[in-house]
């Protein structure tokens, strides 16, 4: 089986497992594993930030940050396709008791100052305010859009002109420093915090950091105690998410091996692909008249796993489990595939 | 000063307030009150519901409707411009736990089946599930629009084909009503609970009610209690309800001086102001060099009192303290303050 | 009937009803209700506050003040019978994020500094920290208990030495100042915002106040919107409750009635009922082998309307509808109830 | 340093870092990790339901059990002591809306059928009405009572005749059932669901397990997500849960070195301390002139570690790193801090 459902579903490699066994651990929770300690400092250092927090999830990740950087009642401003609103299960308003509204973008979720200024309400009798803008990059429900960084700082000085805090949904943030060859640092120079994770493209088993000022992660802190977020000898997969942080370079492999497998879909009769800009490759099946659900399924018997993501459309991840080699022999199944129906 | 900020500042004739002197009242938490229970009985009736709650603003009405029809978690469909959304001080994820998503709408904010099948979400693992199509009409923000009955039930009917329950926010209800020319009972024909108030163009000084059928006022009156909203000797309030009851039918002389007004603002140089529905005329001063805030400071000082909806735009309403005489003086005082900018 | 259920049964008298019909009003949400302004004023400057805001009910001033007085996630620390945490329908949670803990507190529910600082929770990483103390005065469920200003002073003392705010639920605290002897200005003086009911004992149909200081109020006023209690003409109701603060002095007479039918009750073979401070008294009926229900249910039906409190306890309430004419007729049904039984 | 602060310190076995190591993982959201599964399964079986759900932490499997049990704004009945309401930075309310209720326990808080009835609240219009009672077995801030399972029977059997669900916090449900010689399944017989850690006295170094019928589990699966406990190849500290699993028996040296820690305190002149029934000693140092944080201060000078848990009360810990000897040495440095005090 080819696993292209996504980029989540990479296996710890043996040097990572090595990490696990070997790593040097105490309780999290009195902040004496030094191992988790470790890699909170150097994903902030990464970050470009003064603090870091390790989280089992990314979307424990983005619910502390709403829920620290805002007032119950708040408004937060995304844009429609985002994560933290469309995938987490009503976070926003259950968790933190905030209202999302709805970032005008372009097709791709690029955001604008433009977008920011419209969405922007101020607290008055009647409304609530605005109490966060939170940014996606690369943007998942796109197609692993890499924002250009002047679009995020224009995005996010909007925002701080209103006094409104920048939160970076940044689940795949080091795809998009990579596609776009920018130091990570940079990329978070007008956010007040990001999340990324290590389980993803990264290769970790489990875990995501979530990075700030040190004043915000004291109290992001304690929101993830509130949330169950708190572990015990977390270095056992603190380990292998500081070798995660070496996997950043070679993110460029999946993003190469994404556009080889774009262009060979777009090659099938029937099959549209736009080329991507990272590791998630976005297919139209409509000219073949196939559904997105008829697609996946009709590759699941031939052995390559991906999943429906709109009537026509379905989306395929490369991650470090898909080779060269596998991207060729996943196109073939999948020419078959719409061959045969 | 003529007053024309909103049809909430109306002020109860003498009949409401002899009704309130001699209204026969007992305590409404034990339901001993015979005027609030008449007119919950008649509102119902009214309404083509089996039952109604009296409630002391609209905004109680609806927030006390979207608590009592969904789970926490779950979505609420309404469209960008939806009352409840905007004005509501973030009650829906507050008071309810609860996510908008944004149904698409035309300009008018006339709701379609297709933008209902396109913001339903089905529950699943990642997602929520859409609990609840909430539907303004008349539509304030788009100005009084009235929302004609077959796209009230063709959206209705397709939330129902999804098992979702629909909610009218009719603040104005009766204005709707009256200038389509349908019956009350006809227009609720596919929602499962309106609200409506008695405070603003009908004229009672306090009230809004809540209908729906038996089992759903049984649970909404205890949500009223949760929010605070169960009053005593209520009577005093509701006698005056009754007799607004009975003003229905001179909404359509609102509507004739809104349909003057926008006319006369239409004539004069600089100023624009489409044809309204109801009572709500939106007048845009772009052309005459003037932000909304500025006609509405310039006007005021004129004696006539009106407030700035967006940039270049205000809102004027009409209603039963207004005259014709009031409107054709109102027109002169607007005309010399733009001629004057 | 002789109506004993509560005191909040009472009803508006001629003058209250002429105030209502004669009230000079506006839209309260715009703040141009002059009655509604004028009660506010009277009343703060009663409640010894800067300034005051009128409510619907008294579970709507109590929720709204515990909003505004804390954080989500923090402690309130009441006691176990207090109405805020036993009879709001889990508001405290629900409407504020908020965690009840238990004043320890003696028999008749007079606080302690000593509860106080037992109850008090520090803010650390495993607990949420104590966000407000909430006092009751006169003490319903304890049977009208006027807790002595030292003992509400010195618990206020208390908690203010932690930094926890204090709100003093006085659904009858005017009861608690008369039948103390004290100026309701001298109750509060250590407590930062009071909520007391207009419509119990004082008579006026419907209404509340909330007071406390200016910045406390304006956020406040918020709150009050965001659960839907902004009303518009409000004046109607205002307008009797301007006329109930004059009378807080007759409230000695309810006293004094509810001290003669304690008496009676007592004097009942079967019966016991200890000396009530204020207007409520609660009488024990489990020598005479009758439950609180069983005789609440005898005595309705030789009319005289009371309610059961607890197995063997039975809980009525002198008011301003209830003359000493009225005492004397209802010991004897009373009385007749039991010996019948 | 002897570290007897909680036996949440102790860390993995090399056993359990090879497990780790060499876990067959897979994506747990997709439920494709073997060794979850495999987990999961076993420690259903062991507690006697039909599934379980492995959950980063004891905290988040408690207040995934407290939401996925109750409706928003019901009661959860619990004692004063209960790790739910005093540890879980006030989780009942702000995750599920939900108010505390005390259950009146005895000095161990040993649960009682009266205590259920008297604490049961059924819902009316007034109040919210009992979601759930939550017992906790052992009874950590007790000191580690081990809860006789006639008493929990008792306790759970007077709550389901009021048709009120029960859950178990068993974050030390196996120090319970070795101490008491049942078998787990026979301990949960009348509770629907329980919560037990690994990463305590078992000694894994992540993770806890929620156990109950697979309809109460596939909710808790959302809610998990929800709060974001949703993990990836999460088979790298499932597996070392797997061998915790075989840790059970060995529980009882840890209670056997408690027993021996108490007997040799309660010898020390100026220290008391009750025989413990598992692995917490509690001990009292008033009769020293010692409060529990000077003693814990001065017993960290000498490299034993544990922590003050009341005014002259301190907790201690035995797990499975410290052993006999280690108990032997800890005892005479703990005299010597006394006396040398």
């Amino acid at each position: 089986m080819i696993d292209l459902r996504s980029d989540t579903v990479t296996k710890p490699s043996d040097a990572m497992r090595e990490a696990a066994a070997g790593a040097d651990v105490g309780d999290d929770v009195y902040r004496d594993d030094p191992t988790v300690n470790e890699l909170e400092a150097r994903a902030a250092d990464l970050a470009g930030m003064e603090a870091a927090l390790f989280v089992p999830s990314g979307t424990m990740g983005n619910q502390v940050a709403i829920r620290t950087h805002t007032d119950r009642g708040q408004e937060l401003l995304c844009d429609e396709g985002a994560h933290v609103y469309k995938w987490e299960l009503g976070g926003i308003p259950q968790l933190s008791g905030v209202q999302p509204r709805i970032l005008d973008c372009d097709e791709r979720c690029v955001p604008t100052p433009e977008g920011v200024a419209d969405g922007y309400v101020a607290e008055d009798l009647h409304r609530p305010g605005t109490g966060l803008l939170c940014l996606e990059n690369t943007h998942n429900s796109r197609g692993g859009v890499a924002v250009p960084k002047e679009h995020v700082d224009a995005a996010a000085r909007a925002a701080h002109d209103r006094d409104v805090p920048v939160h970076l949904d940044g689940a795949r943030f080091l795809n998009a420093c990579v596609a776009l060859g920018e130091e990570p640092a940079a990329m978070t120079e007008h956010v007040d915090s990001v999340m990324f994770c290590l389980s993803k493209g990264l290769g970790a088993p489990v875990g995501s950091v979530l990075a700030g000022d040190e004043a915000f992660v004291d109290r992001a802190r304690r929101v993830r105690k509130l949330f169950g977020g708190g572990m015990r000898q977390a270095g056992v997969i603190a380990g292998p998410g500081l070798l995660a942080l070496e996997n950043v370079d070679r993110l460029a492999e999946d993003h190469e091996n994404a556009r080889r497998l774009a262009e060979g879909l777009d090659d099938v009769e029937g099959l549209s692909a736009p080329e991507p800009d990272t590791n998630i490759v976005m297919v139209n099946s409509e000219a073949a008249g196939l559904t997105g659900e008829e697609l996946s399924a009709a590759c699941e018997e031939r052995d390559v796993a991906f999943a429906a993501f709109g009537e026509h459309t379905c989306r395929l991840c490369t991650h470090l489990d898909v080779s060269d080699g596998d991207v060729a022999v996943a196109l073939d199944r999948i020419a078959d595939a719409v061959q045969a129906a």
